[in-house]
């Protein structure tokens, strides 16, 4: 990972910010001669898009996908990718730069307004720049292009927690997940977070969130120890999505209470001669490389920082304010961030797919 | 992060065995004219070094930490860095490979055996191969390195959890961490792991970990968004170390639970003109970007899964079997984890220091 | 460089085909607040441009580029880079796809028609796809942006032989080089060319060309050995320019032939005290390092492979045919080659000035 | 190439000066199970070796390389690689930094004295310290390695010409190759150098040479363009070797004097039904990717700085002196760059292998 790239063999550079003309990404290093259409993509991006519901930002964009390059229609009428990079295009549409000229020389708590000023000298006060949760539409993207690469892995993901209440896990029905705003997969949580979020949305204020993503049918072998572990590198992955303060693998902090005998996963042989590991501690990787079982990573999201209650903070100037957001926000950047922890789990596993292929045949 | 090698202008590439004869990394792209001798590096050495108490795994290695290049003696006998490749070396002494014959053709539960064997179709089973933690001890080395080039930053760690057991944040003092072979900050809880831990290595059994690291004194403005943020990094670094399973930044996971007024780091102007955070909940890093606060990142190590108690598992060769590790390993790898968490602090800090000034001067 | 992508610090990826709906390229890691703005780039599109002269391809295109993010205009009204990724575009106007259709089967001799299909699978016949010197337009507006970072640094260059005709070094006069269609700094040989070129272009043929490049103001100290030499990644950067078949630093092949005694460039001090050398044989660079005189460059194009003679090929289904390309294309591709060696030496010197800042400071 | 790291996935770092306790470098990235020996890499480092004529230094070092990790003998008794980093070390034994205080204070024209020296502020005198052609000792170690993962492809080298006296290319012999100390596959022209460079070595003068490469077997499909082209790649990693002055593909230089007729290689269906070229001016590369004719690549080194005559120089402290080199040094230092040229080209492909079959399977 670099600067605005991640991945190796399958790379993604993204581009833009909140309130420029457009945002984009290239994904560099795809197969040749995989299906590709707008269309495939177009689907995830809803998944993401803002306006969905009361509990999501009012921002409205169409999210548009364009394919600029990169495919071609082939013989059959089938377009397909050309196995040169493919640059993906999403219009900004709906962009309101007023409703940010109030807080142009004023930092707003929790954001990265004070550190990207510092950084660079030079503050994009429109929506956040750079750094405005609008860049990952393009992760989500990317990822649907990654996924085309992993015809035989499902990646899904789900919200687990909302601020302090977690999901009943004896609950968990996948196709929950579509039935509710918050890609709930516990249908008792989910009706209890709608009020719960509601009230957190009438206050003004925000809540945190933990996601939880499984990739099944990943194949035994992936992963490049040791600083390429396929944990590692999905950890980064996640971490580098806004706002997230911690990521797990498996049972992950957990761990630490357990003892050996608790926690190691023990091994017999299944029903097809092949090993098979009675429980999944690991969460499906075992010293950076996956074993076969269900993938499993959770991350948790901090609260908004948008909010309507003011906060103690300070001016560019150097001058003490009190700061309030009005802008279109979130009351959980968490639920949003269930498509973009997707994507990103997608990306990392097509790059090591390639990866692993590379070095090991 | 790639295969072997870590960081982008400060970059350590670690290669060997826990059986072979030598472990060794090459720390590239270090600044020149920065005093450096071996004696810098073995104090760090010694922290990690096995065989230290009863606590830890009974291997007995001097780890001498030999430069083989990179440095020269100026004029006034100083030895300094030259700017070129620092290759850094520690014998295997007390390898005993004859310990690990037993299991030669079996997998043992939690390790990698498995994965690196489906992986590569070769099995390394002299004590873990390129798996071991054995080298770990590289990467303080690297460390040792990466902290010369960060003189005005202080990155310590110590131990805050032992199997369930927490310390208390109230009995905080850095300077118990050396009286304790556990790098525990609260003397009281040293005394309880004491006998915990006692308890844990007669049964023949293991518990995790967790760690925290503390970077105090890092420059605002480091970090590299949106794919090189500092905290995706420094998460990286930790989650690529043996046995963890878990990484968080500042408050981490409680992060999901508050509220964004509860969550968000208030700002004044401080005594020096300069702003001030009030709190710390970002951990020092806000939009990936270190925003003065000190650093705080905390990871959590798995028990060791080498016990003296049986666990069902399978063969090479697909029988099944019941495995027991017989050789020498630690009740808690959780403590030496502790250095190893500081030394890739010290090696993620020292590359963005160097990446900043690289593109912002 | 990887893929679509080349630089260390200072980033550049391209992407787009000659008949897509678009060209573009992102610039990453570029130092924030410079001013930069769309008339920056556009005057040195221009002279890539093609359709400019009767020497070059006839497809027209305005060649417009946009600036899609990384810049924002600051409180005085001036634009400038923030530091984050800067996206260019460039519409494709004139693609005129119908052109390719009889060569869709069929491999063109000396095009890479054949390696690409053989590789990826899949044929883009639409005038080249991604191997199209089109994609050198994105090239030409990354050294746009590149040139801006380096402000003291003056780079240049001219056509020093077109077919087996060179130029006469004693009548080079820099500001010739505008004065011609071929960026000729030898007003004799650019008429004697132009007579020549006519008549090649009537005859339905082609001709190769050589290029020289001069960057005058790089400071001592750039480059980083051993594997990132500074000449090392010059001709790297121009090889990889489409057509390109030699490239050679300082007096290039020649050296080869002369004594030890002649080549080594000797030196004394200079009035303002400082190392002076009185020849330059090595092109500026010792060791990999620029040694503060002027860096010099020069690369060999072949002669366009697109011509109206028919030669020997084969088709995608295995059948032998004659291949006569009837598009619009360069009797001399090597003169639109000129702004694009300038872009590349640009592109690398930034990377190699911010890498030199963030190592040594 | 970053450094002293480069490639991808076959990576290769080095480390190490001339005068320090060893040299080596790191093989990352190599496919597991591949049978490998030291013995297989010492038949490559005695072709290097110096030493082993007058024509080249008479330094005189055993050269004997150790695998100090990444191999393992499995259960038939061979040594197999595993897949981990394989660290390679050569010690240095004949050293004699005395012979080196005399130009202590001295840059030595033509050298990388002053560049080292103005990067770094540090100047490591003792033998040219990192900028030393010892250092390629661990690019043929590397190279026999890559040989080891590309056994279908043949890598072989010529000294082509010495001076300004070119072989005749009517006499080409592989097998004479090894019959003269200068890699020349022209026996007439072997025994015309010899008397010439003894002449030259007398006079304590050097000159330079030019080097081919010509791989053969090279599969259909190699590269990775647009900026990781094959060609480009190459050209890279044979400009990076010390004293090279310029790189050249197929007809490289003189493809500018052509027409298109006549440097287009036209192409027929050769008897096993594949397209076949009837001429190589592309020398095996089109578009950046391999079209699987013979790899021609051709290199140019500067005769050695190191002479006996004295030239005008300047010493650190700004003053003006005569420097006349009196250590062991090679009359042609193009003589010993054959087997390291061979290694570079064999390291590249080897990459490029591994990176085709990631993307493309």
């Amino acid at each position: 990972m670099s600067h605005n790239t991640f991945g190796h063999l399958f790379r993604v550079t993204t581009w833009g910010e909140s309130h420029g003309p457009a945002i984009g990404c290239v994904v560099d290093g795809c197969p040749p001669l995989i299906p590709l259409t707008e269309a495939d993509i177009q689907g995830f991006m809803e998944k993401r898009k803002p306006g969905q519901s009361k509990y999501t930002t009012q921002r409205r964009e169409p999210d548009e996908v364009k394919i600029l390059s990169g495919v071609m229609i082939d013989e059959d009428g089938v377009q397909k990718t050309t196995g040169t990079p493919i640059s993906l295009m999403v219009e900004n549409t709906d962009q309101r730069s007023k409703d940010y000229s109030e807080i142009k020389d004023r930092y707003r708590p929790g954001h990265a307004d004070y550190t990207y000023d510092a950084k660079y000298g030079i503050r994009d006060y429109r929506g956040g720049g750079r750094s405005s949760a609008r860049e990952t539409a393009m992760r989500v993207a990317a990822g649907a292009v990654a996924r085309k690469v992993l015809p035989q892995v499902t990646i899904r993901a789900a919200l687990v927690q909302v601020g302090p209440h977690k999901i009943n896990r004896d609950n968990w029905d996948w196709s929950e997940v579509d039935n509710n705003p918050f890609f709930c997969p516990d249908r008792e949580a989910a009706a209890f977070w709608a009020d719960y979020l509601d009230g957190i949305r009438k206050a003004g204020s925000s809540v945190g969130a933990v996601i939880e993503v499984i990739a099944e049918g990943v194949p035994v072998g992936l992963g490049a120890p040791i600083y390429g572990k396929l944990d590692t590198e999905l950890t980064a992955g996640l971490m580098s999505i806004n706002a997230v303060k911690g990521v797990e693998i498996g049972n992950g902090f957990d761990a630490a209470a357990l003892t050996g005998e608790d926690n190691a996963d023990e091994m017999r042989i299944g029903e097809d001669g092949k090993p098979l590991f009675l429980s999944n501690n690991s969460g499906g990787i075992l010293g950076g490389i996956s074993n076969g079982d269900p993938i499993v990573a959770r991350f948790a999201v901090k609260p908004t920082s948008s909010i309507l209650t003011e906060r103690k903070s300070v001016t560019r100037q150097g001058q003490e304010v009190d700061v309030m957001t009005k802008g279109r926000h979130d009351p959980c950047v968490g639920i949003r961030a269930v498509p973009v922890g997707e994507a990103m789990v997608a990306c990392v596993l097509a790059d090591h797919l390639l990866r692993h292929r590379g070095q090991v045949g």
